[in-house]
């Protein structure tokens, strides 16, 4: 009895998964592609370039070759910052970056980066394949001629590095901080001057005194930055960014010259890509906190309940604001809400019951 | 700048995937495979047998139809629980079941499956890819002549279905309740009856009294099965399994015909469903419990305390007994062990802090 239902579900750009080929003869092909990759990285970036350069790998060799493609590191081809539009502009096929960097040209991609104080990776990822979040990011792109994949998750982050203690929320008055996106706003609000720095300025920017604090990613990457030799204090929780996607687009005009194969191909790697980086940085960062911890002489701080208390406060606000003045971000909160509450409650019951 | 460094590590059979072709021609493959996948699930069972078939469309998709799998339920080719014995006889190439079904003949797969008290999907997942746990699992396996892969979890399960109200220690004694694996030698430790029944016999066995009890997955697994008709308490948490791991094994002899790009296309196919899978869980276990909540009336209850802490003093018993007389079983221990200890410490600063 054959049983193929082909039940590849909820993938929007994967409808062609459900075309079975109806020879059973090998599929001969002369398709070749050779394509490029920008990201918003440093050379050689632990956790989110080295996923880069891992996927570029995977393609290449689930497709036997007929997908090649070559990465190139923030400012070699683009700087960080503009990994969107050159994309975008067809320049290079694929861009390997973070949602929250493209506030500028779509407000609502912060939304599928990391909403403050919202879900964590595997409640993100429920939403995302079976509760609309997928259908609304791609959504939110489609305006700028690209499709988003998710591929990858550095799971919960810190709170970031400070290098003076925060014992009330009066602490942030004036702080400089580095942190981009909605977590920017809300540090504003508290009172901080929020400034977005690409990853391979922080250091410098922290270790002279441009800024007061900062927030990258977790012990994993920070330590690859050697921010614990600008700054003593290292907060969590990362309130900001309880779980940080990370993207993989694909032009669409790049996207449509493929097979049905090589679509599938190109999905699934960031499928699996997004299950392995999670384990990565949940093995990694714990590893790089100790090291923090008991070599460098790192003080690891909580946030104390009020300075919390104040920026859930804060979030809500900017959360609401963002939603009530951009149409596509009303609809992706209010989804990204909805289940949110529905899947907190069985949160409760099974992991944390 | 060409920086492709295939860091595809911690992979053991995927050390092909460094391989990179030396010519950039398209690979024209006249390759064919028309393999048989045996399962431990009811036929269109919703979430593993559903995924065992999505996991078929997609390696052929993938494969541009070069690897086409058929799909059996249990019973259709072989009963459930001889799933292992007929890959591992070469009967067939492919088997999707559960770890914790092959006490018997390998011991150690049950702490693959889940560690009562143990780690949930997330921490699971990091001691698999980078912890050394599927290297071990794979050890494990090899006496058998099969390659495991793991390839989705349930996350959370739920505790069970009881006719009777568990209230204390002693409302174990004389339970008979479907348990398989560890689980039920904590059971039988606190005094119950454990039994193992294949799912399709478990409702009847529940129904006509034969057991008074039964844990199978959790509420939308549960609620297929029609569970909530033959018992009126449904108990939370999941202690028996934190986590649930599936498996897909292929036979060594199998997947050594493959070529490295398909050797590929099916360890890629499971890592993403390892991601999807447990989304689907997330999703539909909170829209099920609802529902039987809510409209079938069903009741919802938590362990005491006392019960739980019972469970866990028996179920530490049980996981060192099993270490102290089984070899592989001892060395999986100490590795899951001295990785949930570690992973924990960064969990409590990230996502639980």
């Amino acid at each position: 009895m054959r049983r193929r239902h082909f039940l590849v579900g909820g993938m929007g750009a994967l409808a062609a998964c459900s075309e079975t080929p109806q020879s059973s003869a090998p599929v001969v092909s002369e398709e070749q592609h050779h394509w490029r990759m920008v990201t918003s990285w440093p050379p050689n970036f632990p956790g989110h370039g080295v996923s880069a350069n891992r996927m570029a790998a995977r393609l290449e060799q689930l497709s036997g070759g007929r997908l090649q493609v070559e990465v190139f590191a923030a400012g070699e081809l683009v700087p960080a910052f503009e990994v969107l539009d050159a994309v975008s502009r067809g320049t290079v096929q694929l861009g390997h970056s973070a949602p929250i960097y493209w506030r500028g040209s779509i407000p609502a991609a912060q939304l599928f980066g990391s909403v403050p104080f919202g879900m964590m990776a595997d409640q993100f990822n429920a939403w995302l394949y079976f509760g609309g979040g997928l259908e609304l990011w791609r959504e939110a792109y489609a305006g700028h001629g690209v499709i988003p994949f998710p591929a990858g998750n550095t799971g919960a982050q810190m709170g970031g590095w400070f290098n003076r203690e925060i014992n009330s929320p009066a602490d942030l008055n004036g702080l400089k901080m580095r942190i981009p996106g909605l977590g920017g706003e809300v540090m504003q609000r508290a009172g901080a001057l929020p400034v977005n720095l690409p990853g391979s300025e922080i250091f410098t920017a922290l270790q002279t005194g441009a800024i007061d604090a900062t927030e990258w990613v977790g012990p994993y990457n920070d330590t690859a930055f050697g921010l614990h030799q600008a700054a003593q204090y290292y907060y969590h929780p990362g309130w900001q960014e309880p779980s940080g996607a990370l993207e993989l687009f694909v032009s669409v005009e790049a996207f449509e010259s493929l097979s049905e194969e090589l679509k599938g191909i190109l999905e699934i790697a960031c499928m699996a890509e997004n299950d392995y980086l999670l384990a990565e940085f949940n093995t990694r960062n714990h590893t790089s906190l100790n090291t923090l911890v008991e070599e460098h002489g790192v003080q690891l701080r909580r946030f104390p309940d009020d300075v919390l208390d104040a920026l859930r406060g804060f979030s809500l606000e900017v959360v609401e604001e963002l939603a009530a003045t951009d149409p596509m971000s009303g609809r992706v909160l209010e989804s990204y809400r909805a289940f949110a509450e529905e899947v907190s409650a069985w949160l409760r019951i099974s992991e944390l019951s």
